[in-house]
């Protein structure tokens, strides 16, 4: 399959009739993407991207030096890949401030990456939530740090009950048309909430909404499987997804059974543990399902059955998550980060373990989760009466 | 009360996952929101305003200095206060320059405050009325004064009913387009100029107004009480109000009956008194009802009774104003001002009496004022045939 | 009357609550406004105008030195005239360069005067009609001559039946977003052309035109007296209107029969005469009337007619013409030209010698003008089966 | 005929009542028009192209030098030619820097000339398509190269199925809002794609395309003489041809049989001939016909007879095929390519050979093609019941 693709080089050249940016921008992209890696379009949107991203959260966090960050950023240049997702989880605004200053040096086309960064906002401050005013504050200060012309996709993380959605709307419309963003997206939204903002968008004419940002592993399959897929043949919205398992901690094989899982994705995982008082107590998402102690231990038992089979592939438990993620077709790029260019290229083999998943592959791995989730059955209400 | 609340620096650092803005934005509110403050959405918008703002009108007056203006802007933002109101009615054109001035050289946050203005025109002056020229001019003198990026919020002083008000929405659309301003409201508008803006924004897809700024005391109780509820329950516009009571001129205990009172208001209120010959002579509130001799004593003895039930309550009259006002849920922020830090802090004290307002309190206040407004009943057009 | 219109420094400092504008712009109007000028809205748009405003045709014409041409804009600025009408039929791109000089220089406050610029085309040049790029890069140079931030109102001077309305709409959309102008009318179009495009900007939600400027005067009575007050009173177009009479040519009293009359009219007038060969040549208006010798004689006859008129007036004819205009309230503003301050305020005396024509004298008027335009009566076709 | 036309410098000055221009902008076409040039509106737009433009594929490419590419440019222009389009399909971004580079050199009024460039994207590109991002970047590059302020019209080449019309035609909205170019259309649509597109500019509120570029001569005329009147007729989208047998390749008389025919248009050509490898592995038009070896002989044959034909009048088979192109009304510009002065020259007098194509030997000439494309007829479903 990697023998097939052409090298991204060759395709330059070939763009037909010409390639109108070799004057003035001096370098583009001139090695292969990895095998494996491919463009799709982000939802129904016309931008394509690659199906791995850079999930940069560990990536510029304290202990990595600008050196080895930089390292990482290159290689998943080179590797092929376009994404770029600034969450500032770890790292803060130093993120932002880092990629960007590598960005300009390394004197890349601009064509050739697309930067996501996000607008947070809590519900604990009580002095600011999601508005016009913080929405336009938070990209002016975004393309401050980043000393970039525009951003390629603005996510809101979370969407605030309090504010009216045509305000969000007519915000985002209005940073688009002043050129500072091309694109927006949302995360942590539900469907309804992403309907919401459609209806918004067509009633107020303001560009839509291209893609969600979602937790994905497997542990966490309803959003994605159940009511995602709806939003995206509905509506157009494609996905982006993210895994705790994915996002780079320098776990050895064998050692993603639940104490380190739990350790990792307790600050961002929308699955909360019964002991993470801290997320139990924010209250921010009253739908997290709290499991009890013996829930606990069915869900370490999952981990432990996966981290065997992935030793039988001859891979991690990582990879099996990254590769498992790819096979659903309706996810149109998968984030994965690194604290190291090694840990990245450990990632990226994951992508040729996805044609290794066979359908029988596959059902043993469902028998292992046994969490499918099934879409409840319509109730009639004529039945009922 | 206020040991409950987290402290804002608290906040800030709880701001989960992170607090971008802190890299290039080196001061943020570090200190104690003062008992009692709280934050809430400006009407249906997602603008977050504390219940108590500042108004500027004595502020930047004549015989403050800068220093003492200074302190006052700076207590106010230390007790979380974030709105900063410009009524240049003492003051003109200085307040505007002296608030920009402050603003910059603090550095704070520009998400931590919200500054806004207003837009004036006359009756008298045949030359110019509302028009499209004469908003944007006056914007962009006032950005000129404030030399900042943007105002938060716009207010229109008074309606035109020569200007159409399809006109105005545009003006306002151009100005929030440009990035000027960020949102827009109204001043002394009736809640049928209110719903007919709101109608015309939604004729030509414009932002719509957030609030209207309201006399609200208790002797004028009408507008606020019976008619503007409604616009905010059908058309989301938020309230904001202000009393000559609580401008901040320094008035001692006992001293706010009638002819102190009547000094402080005639310039702006839309009470009219008896022999308040300048203000009857515009004619420009057709709607000002005029008082008889008898009438002001009646409500002078009204203002002396509630002088009597502040000291019983260990407090002034304004502090009790302000308490009152802020019991009356549909009332977003009050605006309250000051002549120095004192007094301000004086009047930031009302806060902690609003939980003393019980119900029979409430009652024997109403006893005192005897001017409940009340919604005149339906007329139906049936009955009469 | 005089006595009684406060002056415009009173009503600046009367302006309440305050006069923001005073502190960054120094100089503003400091003289008294002749009598009889007034301030009307123009059409049914907030930009008011003076009833009389500067025509500049031959202010900047060859003959002109700057010095007088700018004693009469400074003359007309402190007699109170708000509206500079800039129609560069005889001094070409110079006018623009010279007033944006003396407005520049004379540091007025912006919010004092209105410039209105026109855009021009030929059906005689196959190169280029109206488009939108015409329309932009007339409106750019124009700027670029003026060295204003931005012109007031912008006329197109004749419909181009070859370009869409659509396409013109937009353009001047485009314009008013950007913050080149701030309204937009017409010059010379018909009622029919002007309720197209109203359609037009309705249905692609652009702003509508404030006015249309077209010829009036004792010989040209029908399409304002007819056809534009029908415009005005269902889409709201104001009226403007010239008259070659009135231009501010130096014709002595007594001197405006044919002759001379028609000398100063044939490059402008929609009159067409029957020697005028060059108008008959170009063919642009096919609905202009051509004259019989015999009809012509009769016409002059009528000029003689008023002209003894005027003198028993203690008038010049133009005097007469201008009071005549303004007695027409559908008329917002009549513009006036003068190639001298003596000429100027003799035609300003104009505005004293409205209040005289009593009806009798109108009918008189009328009488010897015989002309007054009539209603055709509207033909039913159920009446013609 | 040319007698007749006035000079475009007579013209300037009769442009009545004045030329605002003359003054920043010093140099304006003094030249004549060849005979036969005329102008004409691009559809239902109002912007008026030359009947013939200047298409400069072989203009910037390798073998020809600056001096000779910029006299092609001067002579086209003074000509009377006001169309220049870029195609770069031989010579990249060169042509872009080079032609910029002339107009600003030469100080032609901007207004007397029109730039025309367009979007690629390919297929091939797994990385990108067409989509919000690649617009505004490739456009933005374009003005980077060509350093004009704005581009009078760009055309999309290709209809990407992968990218959503309302995403094209918001971008396309969005640029020209921002002044960075004129007009939109597009070039190698089919008439359903441009048909979306038109439905999209209604639905969202943007401006319409105003073009299709399409390949148009004696061997391909199908597109142009059956589906593209329809689109013009009833959307207004205007036509702009060109051909392999004009493009200014240096071909002598005769010469332009088969195989010549076929080394100049394989590379841009939507015919495929049957040993045009590369074009048929490229399979990026689905639609394109493959000739079998008998076929073409046969289009073979008939070149060779339109080049006896072409010698009967005394002309190239290059002159013809303009003149043929040029008597289709619907066309409303024919763009033609040069490699010298004297090439440009030679088929500008392609001009004066249209008056001679009378009926009959437009009939000679559809007698030797015999490819007459005639619409299918209408099925009517009826009848298949």
């Amino acid at each position: 399959m990697g023998e097939r693709q052409a090298t991204l080089a060759e395709k330059e050249d070939s763009l037909s009739p010409a390639v109108p940016s070799l004057l003035h921008l001096p370098l583009c992209r001139q090695t292969n993407p990895v095998p494996g890696l491919r463009y799709r379009n982000l939802g129904k949107s016309g931008l394509r991207v690659s199906n791995v991203g850079l999930g940069t959260w560990v990536t510029f966090s304290a202990p990595i030096s600008e050196e080895v960050a930089e390292d990482i950023i290159v290689m998943a240049f080179e590797s092929g890949i376009n994404v770029f997702d600034l969450s500032d989880g770890y790292c803060g605004p130093r993120a932002e401030v880092s990629l960007g200053r590598i960005l300009r040096q390394r004197r890349w086309r601009r064509s050739s990456y697309i930067v996501i960064t996000k607008i947070y906002w809590s519900y604990r401050s009580e002095e600011r939530g999601l508005s016009r005013k913080h929405i336009i504050e938070s990209i002016r200060a975004s393309l401050d740090r980043l000393q970039l012309d525009y951003i390629d996709v603005v996510l809101i993380h979370r969407a605030d009950p309090m504010c009216p959605m045509e305000e969000v709307v007519r915000a985002m419309n209005h940073v688009i048309d002043h050129g500072w963003i091309m694109y927006w997206g949302t995360s942590r939204w539900s469907s309804v909430e992403i309907s919401e903002a459609y209806n918004n968008c067509r009633q107020f004419n303001c560009p839509l909404p291209i893609c969600e940002q979602s937790e994905y592993h497997f542990l966490c399959r309803e959003k994605i499987e159940i009511s995602l897929p709806e939003v995206y043949n509905k509506l157009g919205v494609g996905l982006m997804t993210w895994s705790p398992l994915t996002m780079g901690f320098s776990a050895s094989k064998g050692e993603e059974t639940f104490p380190n899982f739990h350790r990792m994705s307790f600050k961002f995982s929308t699955v909360t543990w019964p002991d993470d008082e801290a997320a139990a107590a924010t209250k921010e998402n009253a739908y997290v399902p709290r499991m009890s102690a013996e829930e606990v231990q069915r869900q370490n038992g999952k981990l432990r059955e996966i981290s065997l089979m992935a030793e039988r592939f001859g891979c991690t438990s990582s990879q099996l998550a990254i590769a498992w993620t790819l096979k659903n077709e309706h996810v149109h790029s998968v984030l994965i980060g690194a604290i190291s260019p090694e840990q990245l290229y450990e990632h990226l083999q994951a992508l040729q373990i996805v044609p290794k998943l066979s359908a029988a592959v596959m059902l043993d791995l469902e028998r292992v989760l046994d969490n499918k989730p099934i879409r409840p059955p319509m109730i009639s209400t004529l039945a009922m009466r």
